[in-house]
């Protein structure tokens, strides 16, 4: 059974998420979602919201699960027996720096591998930061994140200072 | 006749925004320069004083009139039936954070299109943020700014804590 | 009246080319569409050729014409008085390559100036050299050329040693 | 069972054309090289010989089969039922015309997907273009492919007029 | 005699760091290695620990010397009469942050040319806040900084909040 | 004594070759102007003539020499004893294929090194296949060759089929 894992911060989940979790498990048999726990990034949602709100996301996606973690990734994959980490690759800034931490994660464990996936086309504008930047103007949303994310982001938004 | 707006954060104006400005107003009849307000990314001056500091700067050009702004830019363009953004672009890394926004405003609003200017090869070094970092260390900011506002950018920071 | 001039090899014209001539003509009163000799390129089409099937797949577009040229694109503009040149923008490499050109162009004539337009994300990855390989292994074209332009490009490639 | 298709000129194969199939043999059950014809490109090697050296480098991994193949990959890749196409990704050039690769593949079948891997940092600089040309002024290419083809590289070069 | 100077925050030196003192000192007679105060950045060691470790750490290499400073870089560099500035360059990214800056201090002090080096593909994947990030969560460094340098961040680290 | 040797076809020698040629006497003693063959690039030029229009155009430059040469550059400077090549850096793409190139002649030859430099931005969009396209439309060149070049480029191409 060919296993992977696709970490990130997804401070919320949008629909560009879910669709690299679609493409990943055409291809591994399962796939273990990392929710990072980032206290010291400023996110909005807590690590227990972000989990919460992706496994009801993915809800229908068989074969996936998802998992809080902190600390390495190599450190949480090796761990599990995870042998291959899922990133999307979108714009060439992405590239490098997915490109550095992949160097980085193989010299810190040999026996995992990194391999890169495409978005879909129509997601190729999306990231968490820019929804959270419209949802705070009060712009519409609603194409950008799963139908029982948008109502909890403007939610948030309302109650931050 | 073709209206379009050229937004930033202008803390404080440049050169190459000016350049950039003026090559505006050679293919639109009248171009509105949108001050973003950004209280959040602790900028030097105030909107107030960065919108007053264009005014002055921009005052020989025809056709232009500085506001500040808050919110969305799509909705800032909209409501005044603005239908063209303009952009600057010099760099590969101002190129893909460009391609983002724009795909994003596209989606969020598809009656307005974003155009991209090259400035003036003089200016591609030129941004607020280095001229900012000069001015803290005693460099000379004469020639990246508009004489109005290099006085006003060394009695600021001689101000700063 | 504001005029801009598109220019291309156009071998053949694709959907994304036409997706750029109408965005183009949103901001500018009148397009000329420049289709390049490129004599030298070992172009499938004639010129003649290519001239005729733009035509035909923009015939419903106003304000737009189709012109012949060889010579540089600066003479073109110049000639005819146009001010702009548009290019599309679609990734990095095409940047780089562009700036260069309009640097160049700037160089050789200072009233001219190149503006930057991105075409949808539809046609991101779509490119005329692509759409005639797909075309000679027999693949299924009619999604990325206009539909005067698929039997043409079927019927060449059958004929093309 | 999961399969993917590593597909290339391989004009000859390269150290580095090996590392990667040795990562992909990680995460697939069972790998195809499939080399590609080419005629119009000017490749030093025939079809055959490039199949042949494959054959031979790569004969001691186990789960890999070496076809040759015409046409469009993604028509290769269906009649086979392989669902993944692999490549390998070392600079930001080869990810802009990877990407745009993969789009169109995707466009003219959706059922299959691209997976991008990153060949060790050791092989950043090598292609076989180099390679070549490097053997061409009598340079050492021992370190850059395999034992079988250095000898035969030296040979065919020395026959070339 | 040519002299040259090669400045960063060092917050830690790394294995990368002096692989590339190790190739300015092939081609220039004395290097200075400037440390930046970067009070402002929230640095991990301070000024003098970072000066420190590095004239432990390159305590091997002649003809080299290591020296604190704040301000602009062009002026510590006239000050001393050292007329080139090395830099690394590994990253796309890098290149155009370095090109930017490289212009600006050209623009500041005509006499003072930047030069660029690349440093062994080995340490590509390396800098100094992955280094930080890894030693945070118990992640093996030893790899990636000098032998004086491990225990310190270990140490350092452990007594962070 | 510091030598170094910058190579490439100057088919022709641009303004932009002469201020790389000018910044690089700056920081070495000794500066070998390499003029590699060509022969199958389907040059302008012979190689004598471009040896020659260089030796011209920087009769004032002391302490550089030209020369022609055939083969790979790390062997020619490995016979000369010239420990490092300098190139030239423009753009992302220049910054990709020189780092290969770099990183290749570093494992040809691990004595030699690379270093880069950056050319004046007024030469930024300058390359040599630009200058001949727009000569070859009898464009003004003469602001982008040296005096001694721009006639003979033009009966050059006068005389060219």
């Amino acid at each position: 059974m060919k296993r992977a894992v696709f970490a990130g911060t997804f401070d919320p989940v949008t629909n560009g998420h879910l669709d690299l979790m679609q493409r990943a498990l055409r291809m591994f048999d399962r796939l273990t979602v990392a929710v990072a726990q980032r206290a010291e990034k400023g996110v909005l949602f807590s690590q227990e919201e972000r989990v919460a709100m992706i496994r009801e996301a993915a809800a229908s996606l068989e074969r996936l699960d998802v998992e809080p973690f902190s600390g390495l990734l190599v450190d949480f994959a090796r761990e599990r027996k995870i042998p291959v980490i899922v990133r999307g690759l979108r714009f060439v800034s992405d590239f490098e720096y997915e490109f550095q931490m992949a160097l980085m994660n193989r010299r810190l464990s040999d026996e995992i591998e990194t391999v890169f996936l495409m978005p879909s086309e129509t997601y190729t504008y999306l990231n968490a930061s820019l929804v959270k930047e419209i949802a705070r103007y009060g712009g519409a949303i609603d194409g950008f994140v799963p139908p029982n994310v948008a109502p909890r982001l403007r939610e948030k938004i309302a109650k931050a200072p």
